[in-house]
């Protein structure tokens, strides 16, 4: 394909539409003299067009993994990755690699193996097309066809890479039918084995290997190497919209630490126990749950402190509560910065227990290490961002992403967003086209500089 | 029965006992010299048989209002009662009264009718036999026990008085298988009406009125009136053993104001939303609970305030809350105080709304007033427990008895003795028998100056 197909699609992303504040969208113009250039409409009418396979009533969006809705959804994307000349491949754990080959190659050597020449893997761009039980049109089906549209782009432009440029659609990255969460790329990545995966089965009792097999998606190619990894996103939070601001450039993931915590007082009438006689474990905790949000507000590096569930016992109005249990996940993009806030919630926890006259366990139950994106790909990011003239800042991923597990393998980078209201995982989840195509148009940038 | 039959039992109620600590209880000792003294073995015996009926593995009771353990519960009191010389009376919602004639008659005019002379009226001792479903040996059954025992004392002694001596026995007070609660008292205080209360129904869909007809306590008598009403319990609370005081004289029952609050905030990732964009629910409840504690610490008139009962939304550990529904119970021996503490948690509920971000609507659900007992009859239990040579204190009743309706028709007092660890409501309830003599040669001593 090559730089008459350009008749095809708009390269005037703002054309045919009015915006009051397009201002913030310039990307197609700037991009007018032979470069490649995202096409706006084409990018938000494959979404719109993917969004159907599972639409519903509410205008979200329900395609769990695996499912006959997520074969269509697959299909479609591989039909356009075809269309726009890539050749697509398939691994054992049901990750599709779309790919473009470039001046060197197609990233692999002529055994099927992947490169092992770094500069002869494929720049890629990915995400996911499963979503939640009630989801959004939006969340990882955004990252999937930007890397589509940046394909399309370039074979508008005529444009060859030297590095090949992939498209990758990861397995299983909500994690509600099957556990684990971010299956596919964890299994790319080896934080799983690829037998347990398989062997993995929803509530049905079906596993991960027959429904895989039951939609043609058992694949037993390779996966390929990259030489880098981009991720764009809707960000999931409020953080750009607040802000004003169109393109986020992520600086990495938070880390997590997750505690279980228990408060053991004494369970007693309301009525005839006074005040200072009570050992009241939801006052323990209440005083708790404010602890945890100001050693949040008080940590450097993305802190954020959360207390979600809490069970009371005997949750009686005229009992005073004897027990409570609850959560803590504390995220932080530094480790030392979440060992400190640690200490601090353990230190609050005897200090309250010492006050209250209750007893407190505190025990850590889950440990996500943060992890920092790649330096050089960041700034890159935001010298394209400033350079096509958007508002941009940085910030942290307080979320999970494929492109956590792929950054354990290549350079890598997440582009985010705004969504409206920072909502997501919800049927309501919105963004706008422009701002789509804006974090398109700066995902193009970095991926030509990345492919050559 | 005369004085003859003082052999029967053992007036010196510590005789064959060597507590270390027995100076606490010297009631049998200061009776000596003709004077009705309570027969402490005698009390406890009864106590212990009577606990044999709906007896638990875990040393509690299980006697459920209107069952045939009910039944059995109520016809050996009753027995006892004929045996010490008393006529039983049961009312139409199974009330059972057992009256000890005085000098000037039962209490009832010669149609029948209770005497229009307040004078000619019973001085009246009781409480319920019912218990919870996991209940103790304690609540209620002393209350009836120790008007027994009264009765026994008095015939001991040979004493004739000039008002009747009546024991009451009122139906349901525990409520925990027909509501409302204090079934039996309300409606003879006209809280309720009999065929309200007659027309409810258990689980099972039986009412009771079938319930009274098939253990035999539907009576048709006409309830006597009462020229004076005492009403002795265990303390159901830690009050007097933290005090190391063996009688608590009541000066009233609490006020209760219950509430409804909800908080609405945002739900949201845990993850991507930064602190300071966060309107979360369980840290504004969390507040409230603290302001609740600390309204009720800084309140007189025997403040209580407990958050007993919430519920977060969506519950999940990575989800901040967007809703919390919680209870608020303020207990207060004065009305205009327990407003107070409403108006001050209003004003907290506002601030809350404004600093964090939240609704809160606060919903009065439940309000009992305030009852303060007859303060003539409370002097002269302190000024017996004085003379007595028991360590007495002051306390008010946080929890609900039949006393707080049978205060609507006369004038009412009750007596409080210890329970161990102030547990109640438990199997593991516990009394020693020296502290319920106490309370018993108190009440002996009130009874004998009302009766006259």
């Amino acid at each position: 394909m090559d730089a008459a197909d350009n008749s095809r699609g708009n390269p005037h992303a703002h054309g045919d539409r009015n915006h009051a504040d397009n201002h913030e969208q310039p990307g197609s113009q700037h991009e007018e003299n032979g470069q490649p250039a995202v096409n706006q409409d084409r990018l938000w009418d494959s979404l719109m067009e993917l969004a159907r396979i599972g639409a519903t009533p509410k205008g979200g969006v329900r395609r769990l993994t695996l499912t006959e809705l997520d074969r269509q959804g697959r299909d479609l994307v591989c039909g356009w990755l075809k269309e726009a000349g890539c050749e697509i491949r398939v691994d054992r754990i049901g990750n599709v690699y779309g790919i473009r080959p470039g001046r060197l190659g197609n990233g692999f050597d002529a055994s099927g193996q992947p490169a092992s020449d770094p500069a002869l893997r494929p720049v890629a761009v990915g995400s996911h097309v499963d979503t939640q039980p009630s989801g959004g049109k939006f969340d990882g089906n955004y990252g999937v066809l930007a890397g589509v549209e940046v394909i399309r782009a370039l074979n508008d432009a005529g444009v060859q890479t030297e590095r090949p440029v992939a498209v990758a659609i990861w397995t299983n990255e909500e994690g509600t039918r099957f556990t684990p969460v971010m299956m596919g790329s964890g299994v790319y990545c080896a934080a799983f084995t690829l037998d347990h995966c398989l062997a993995q089965v929803d509530r049905e009792g079906i596993s991960v290997a027959q429904a895989l097999d039951e939609i043609g998606y058992a694949g037993s190619d390779a996966p390929p190497r990259f030489s880098a990894y981009f991720e764009p996103h809707i960000e999931q939070g409020p953080v750009l919209e607040d802000a004003g601001a169109t393109i986020g450039i992520v600086e990495g993931a938070l880390g997590q630490r997750w505690f279980d915590i228990v408060v053991t007082g004494q369970d007693a009438h309301a009525g005839p126990t006074p005040i200072e006689l009570r050992r009241d474990a939801l006052l323990a905790a209440s005083w708790l749950v404010i602890e945890v949000r100001r050693i949040a507000a008080e940590s450097p590096d993305y802190a954020r402190g959360t207390v979600g569930q809490m069970f009371v016992h005997p949750n009686s109005r005229n009992v005073i509560p004897g027990r409570v249990e609850f959560s803590v996940d504390f995220r932080n993009a530094r480790d030392e910065t979440l060992l400190s806030m640690v200490e601090q919630l353990r230190l609050a926890a005897s200090r309250v227990e010492a006050e209250d006259g209750v007893q407190i366990s505190v025990e850590e139950v889950v440990h996500f290490p943060p992890c920092a994106f790649e330096p050089t790909l960041v700034a890159g990011i935001e010298a394209d961002a400033a350079s096509l003239g958007y508002k941009a800042m940085r910030l942290a991923s307080g979320a999970g992403h494929d492109a956590v597990y792929v950054a354990r393998t290549c350079p890598t980078a997440m582009i985010f967003v705004p969504c409206e209201g920072g909502i997501s995982h919800n049927e309501i989840e919105n963004a706008t086209p422009e701002d789509l195509a804006a974090g398109c148009a700066v995902l193009l940038r970095s991926v030509v500089r990345a492919a050559g």
